[in-house]
């Protein structure tokens, strides 16, 4: 018998399906828009189908295989009830029971946390962050999220939403939020927040500099574009140095589009972090990028949900 | 036979020794005065004699008494090695092996962590905290110590020194902290900054004006001591709601010196802290001062590290 977990990742524009074994391997992995399902009933249908036939191929070739579970990645889950909470970029409002949900269709336990826990928990059990206890994961998309690890377990908190990085006010009365105050790290250190820095030292930039234009130009040597990382890296390692504090982590690995950026914003990243950090601390913390291919990191993340638990 | 624990509390000035039982009485207490024993060996030897001398007062009333353990609480202590590292307020300098030294002095196990991580021990063991699997302990003296309970467990971090809230910074090119860098929390939030802010409000103040003597002058009405508070508390309320996102606790505990101010210290927190709170967040999330009497809380807290363990 050769146990197997379904590793879904939902976001606001697209949901990718995999089915994951216990040694990391995507023995499958298929799409589905988010967004053409305004009724998650029928993304429940769509997704069910999708798994009932990767599993259905995959058993040509491993035909004693069973599935374990399903673990689920999703903006503003929450792990202890497996509910999407009020999710700002989904259709589905208010309260869905997610887990609830899938368990029912597919007879298999479902767990559910949001994508930056899943993505810790991905680089815990198949990542850099092997056998380590001690260590952050900094997600770096549209927004900035984060999964804290702490004597070898991820940190939920009382109410499942610990690890809101992105929302630690590191500039009082600066930049607003989304989340409708001012100032929060993600409005500095993400996408989003790069443009919005390179808008600034450079008033004429129109809307086709999104963060992908503006990478393009830093490596084709642009000063601006560079300039621009140069800010996020900095904020970025202050922001960081504070964390420290808290939890002493062995090492901090940072995932996401951003980071495709590479020295451009890991040198002042490190540079920042390392002169604002606390003598007790300094030298030995290092910031790496996710061992996880960016194309499979999300899948490999929710999979952890259950081989992790 | 009753199992007791030996809870010690080093302070640069003062060390405090008692035995404590598991039930949380204290059943006898001495002082110590750390500065009269420039050499770690007399400092074992006169405490190695006060904890005999009071094992032998109780077995009057409890002939059955053992002896489990030894739980210190130290500045600097780290308690993955047992040792003072560096304190600078001890005349005991580089790395002392303390829990080794009292280990072999009195044959029983000994453990030690530092004075913050150990209150935040005694408040889940004995105070208010009892039950509670995610909580912070902030404590407000000279400086600002924390200890951070996540998933149930004090958070270590990977070298023994995580928690250090004190030194987050908050004002970026702020004050002047005693560890070399600036617009640490510590020099806003403690004896030592509401003293700074106090001064930077009244140029007039002199060296009589102490935390005390303003605690003192705010309890009269005295409109700059109460603002130096004020100042204080937005200050800290802004720290802490920083720092719920990080672990999400379901409160926060004060303790020390600073909060026998009450209100006029803790109304600002909390109204600071609720309204730079995520919206996630806020509403229920409370701020309680510590459930432990002053006096006994540091020998409490010294004695938990052996009855958790």
């Amino acid at each position: 018998m050769e146990e197997v977990v379904v590793g879904i990742d939902i976001g606001g524009t697209n949901t990718t399906i995999g089915i994951v074994s216990k040694a990391g391997r995507v023995l499958a992995k298929d799409g589905l828009r988010t967004k053409q399902f305004p009724e998650i009933a029928d993304f429940i249908t769509a997704a069910t189908n999708i798994i009932n036939q990767q599993i259905t191929n995959i058993r040509h070739d491993i035909p004693n295989l069973t599935l374990k579970g399903i673990g689920v990645g999703a903006p503003n889950g929450n792990p202890y009830t497996g509910t999407i909470q009020n999710a700002p970029n989904l259709s589905w409002k208010g309260i869905v029971p997610l887990a609830d949900l899938l368990h029912k269709s597919l007879k298999v336990p479902c767990k559910l946390t949001n994508d930056a826990k899943a993505a810790a928990l991905g680089e815990q059990q198949f990542g850099a962050a092997k056998g380590m206890k001690d260590f952050l994961v900094i997600t770096l998309g549209t927004g900035l999220g984060s999964g804290i690890v702490a004597n070898g377990s991820l940190i939920y908190g009382f109410d499942g939403f610990a690890g809101e990085l992105g929302h630690v006010i590191v500039v009082p009365n600066g930049r607003l939020c989304g989340c409708g105050r001012h100032g929060c790290l993600e409005t500095y250190v993400s996408a989003t927040g790069l443009v919005s820095t390179f808008k600034e030292l450079n008033p004429k930039a129109t809307d086709t500099h999104d963060a992908r234009k503006i990478a393009e130009m830093a490596q084709e040597g642009d000063k601006t574009a560079i300039e621009a990382y140069r800010l996020t890296g900095e904020m970025l390692g202050f922001a960081l140095a504070n964390s420290v504090a808290y939890t002493s982590p062995e090492a901090i690995f940072l995932f996401g589009g951003l980071i495709r950026a590479g020295e451009i914003l890991f040198k002042p990243t490190r540079e920042s972090f390392e002169k604002q950090l606390l003598n007790n601390y300094k030298g030995h913390i290092h910031i790496h990028p996710s061992a996880l291919h960016e194309s499979d990191a999300a899948v490999l993340g929710a999979a952890s949900i259950i081989w992790n638990g």
